[in-house]
């Protein structure tokens, strides 16, 4: 059977677009003699919906939406596969369904329910959906159809050493003897998860030889980015088709096909933790938050800087450099290559640079809290004093021009606190907040594989806040060859103190200043924007931590 | 049997702390001649502890806890029980277990795991936790005990219209004849509930003819207020022992008593909807706030309105007049009553009162920003500005002498996005943010009820923003009589355009614009200080929605 994967990006609550993308896409799925069309998890109302499920009205629309799509679709020769809330029953406690349908010529061949909702990091999906209480293949064009939702096939006892549900989906479902096992996604993007899934279902399709087909939603939504990358297997696991990553795509395959190309490495998947997934994944997160939430423009402050500079380049690629708006606020202890620095940066990127310096608004402010200030001594106030004024600066220009701010810390910061609340961390999009210093580094010099964008300078100097003189980030933090790795191994594996210690030699003094400044400035990363998602564990609603507590490190 | 109900008022993550203050209550208890002593849910590590369950230290520290406690608790002739976090069997999947621990001369004599695992609102706790797969009475100095957690006693059929869950674990229980029934809980507050909670548990007793004593957690943990208000009953519902709410206590009665006095009414809970509750579940929530993040003193901005005054009298209630600065920061468009307002307010509360005006500062920035804006005609950005060099001059103050900065708008206001981000909005702790502002009101009146605190004309006066000339609230929005039931019809209840103008009456043109500002607004509401929490629906972790979406109203 000719299957089309339709990985399209739709927005979250935009059910009449949504539904006019899926009859689109239909249409040319047909077109090109599709027999069955294959879309993501809750494709009509967008992943992840969050509360929208908790209300009422949204079910409603939800339902009315489908039956807009049946009617629509009635007429085309391909049946079609769609995710879709729906109302659960009553006796659940809950309000909602996570479902699979099979339309074929305006009837619902199958209503196949998620039986595995994941409930960790970004994922709520038990606080909205009833699980599915049965699974049930569907004879269609002579194969014995089996559909699965996303995290039904991540439970295979056979790729987990460890798993996290006491039933496998897929085991059972096998029972029934399907012919051809489908997938639908909503499958956010980390590094290395592209392998990691093909591999994954490459595991499910050998083992019961069986061609594997899993359509995977694109698009960023807030902090997370969806990848696409959906593909189709055939039974010995080789590759029949597989769709682009980072962007729409509808891409056909016959699933009786015996065996297709090797998969993963062959379509250059393997280099996934590398650069440039993330890069691309940061560049597409970042184009549909701001085009999602209506905008076109962004701006951002320039420091001489790396953060910024990378932030820059990815806004660039994401809007257009027509789009892009930086502005220099130096001060008094600015070195004097920051400026022209960010200069030949915004030449180079070809976008509009500004200056606006902040020494006289900064002596206005001091002569301003002067009585209150009198007797005291210059300490971290005076520094997030500047940052405060660069972040009011930005708010203005983004207040009168529409432009949201992009925001330019990068996780070290965040981790650590080293970063200013209503300073540099004021704006809409937290652009390199999952990215550690030493891989804002590497993709920095990824940007410039091809030419210079990135000035040499500002890649080679000292990472400084320029907030006193002479200041170099070291002064109050380890380098970050250090800090990183600790960072990961606290922030991200949740170790301790002393298994960091143990394996990476550090002295213990070190690591547990870090996780000190780490528990402490909690409160910082509950007010900042929504982060970027790249790794398993970001800053964000993946990571719930209380505030007033006294965790013992 | 005499029974005492141990409520006491843990930090999340203090194990030391929270041991020590368990011993020490045990020691109370016994010393009153109690046999048993009941505390509350997850006494040992504080609820919520959120995220801090993943992490496998954190689940040791607790059991190495509980076994501290079993030894320093040998000697004492109460038993007690308490809540504890312990390592979940591997085949489910989790890490933990909520468990209730009945300990007797060192002994464990019971270990009843949590059944009903709320995963609605502010609640996670499927993702943390398996739940009990069985449950079991224990024989205890003649009694047959029934031990039960939090949620495990909210899903009798008998009480609630629409259940959560299919299973109800008191009726399960009840087979096995139990003569006692204890409930542990961390039960937060929101208005009404300390009456629902109570009528709703003599249900429980009335029906099965058993007397229950509940022991609930008491104190500020971020967004939350736990009331405490711990009660025993006698098997007819009366009342026999009942806790104070919003402090520290321990209560005794002996469960055999066959009759008390009538619960509810008769001890003022039927006052719960009413104002006093809720000015003492955010005096607490203040104050716990401020002193588990390590500090003592707060500051506040006073605009001369009614929302910073309200503010203000809450925090000298809940850390004393020394500990409160307050700071006037006219510009240009103050009203001239603003600052003497301001001045009689801070003399009526005996706090420090300083004044920063901001118009050379507003001055300042125009004159940096000329350049840029030239052309432009005033907008929100000049408005927005006013706000920003209040937030900015306020965080000085917090840095340079280690004050927070309370917030101090309303949950009208935020709703609505009529509040500036990084402004109005900066500051450590949302204490009024879930008050509309025609309870603030409510509120204000009641700070009054002796003596004049809140001047008359701050009462009195028409709500303005005064960041233009003549500025008033009902310029850009509906007067709060109308906006405030649409706000808690559509932000608490999820009702819809239509069903609100059907209730209300209200012109739909009206309540189209109040819904588009809350959808408008969902992303400033995310970098928003955490809000005490008194609705059964408030801004924060309990509301998750997306911002980059665009939901059909």
């Amino acid at each position: 059977m000719k299957i089309a994967l339709a990985q399209i990006n739709p927005t979250v609550g935009d059910f009449t677009g949504n539904l006019a993308k899926i009859v689109s896409a239909s249409q040319r799925a047909a077109g090109s003699g599709a027999r069955l069309t294959v879309f993501s998890e809750l494709v009509l109302c967008g992943y992840p919906p969050a509360d929208l499920l908790d209300k009422p009205s949204f079910i409603a629309q939800s339902v009315a939406t489908l039956d807009k799509l049946r009617l629509a679709t009635a007429g085309l020769p391909t049946a079609i596969v769609v995710g879709v809330a729906l109302p659960a029953a009553p006796a659940t406690g809950k309000r909602a369904v996570n479902a699979a349908i099979l339309l074929d010529k305006g009837q619902v061949l199958l209503e196949q329910h998620k039986m595995l909702l994941p409930f960790y990091d970004v994922f709520d999906e038990q606080r909205y959906f009833a699980p599915a209480t049965s699974q049930r293949v569907v004879e269609f064009e002579g194969e014995r159809l089996a559909i699965t939702i996303c995290e039904d096939a991540w439970n295979d006892k056979n790729f987990w050493s460890q798993r996290l549900y006491p039933v496998d989906p897929i085991e059972d479902l096998m029972r029934q003897k399907p012919t051809l096992l489908l997938n639908i996604s909503a499958s956010p993007f980390w590094h290395g998860k592209r392998v990691i899934r093909q591999r994954m279902l490459a595991t499910i399709a050998q083992q019961y030889k069986i061609p594997v087909f899993l359509s995977n939603q694109v698009g960023g939504n807030d902090s997370l980015v969806f990848d696409g990358s959906s593909f189709g297997l055939a039974a010995d696991g080789t590759l029949l088709a597989q769709a682009a990553s980072f962007s729409e795509d509808i891409v056909m395959a016959d699933s009786s096909a015996a065996t297709g190309v090797p998969a993963v490495e062959a379509k250059g998947l393997a280099t996934d933790a590398d650069t440039e997934a993330a890069y691309e994944a940061l560049v597409l997160g970042t184009r549909d938050y701001v085009l999602k939430t209506g905008f076109q423009k962004v701006l951002l402050g320039l420091s001489g800087g790396i953060d910024s500079a990378l932030v820059a380049a990815i806004a660039v690629d994401a809007l257009g450099a027509e789009n892009v708006t930086v502005v220099g606020m130096p001060s008094q202890y600015s070195s004097s290559g920051s400026v022209e620095d960010s200069r030949k940066l915004a030449a180079n990127l070809g976008i509009r640079f500004e200056i606006l310096p902040i020494e006289p608004l900064y002596r206005e402010f001091m002569q301003t809290l002067g009585p209150l200030l009198a007797g005291t001594r210059p300490d971290l106030t005076e520094e997030n004093l500047q940052s405060r004024i660069r972040g009011t600066l930005l708010m203005a220009l983004s207040n009168k021009f529409s432009s949201l701010v992009l925001t330019t810390g990068n996780k070290s910061e965040m981790a650590v606190g080293y970063c200013t609340l209503y300073g540099d961390m004021v704006g809409a999009l937290a652009v390199i907040g999952d990215l550690v210093k030493t891989r804002v580094y590497a993709l920095s010099h990824w940007v410039n594989r091809n030419r210079e964008v990135i000035p040499e300078a500002i890649l080679t100097k000292a990472p400084s806040a320029e907030l006193r003189p002479d200041q170099k980030d070291t002064d109050s933090l380890p380098p970050y060859e250090v800090l990183d790795p600790i960072l990961e191994a606290y922030v991200e594996r949740y170790e301790t103190t002393a298994q960091i210690v143990a394996a990476y030699g550090f002295p213990p003094a070190t690591v547990e200043q870090v996780v000190r400044l780490v528990e402490r400035t909690e409160y910082k990363r509950q007010q900042a924007a929504p982060v970027l998602k790249l790794t398993p564990k970001s800053f964000g609603s993946g990571r719930r931590f209380p505030i007033a507590a006294r965790v013992q490190v």
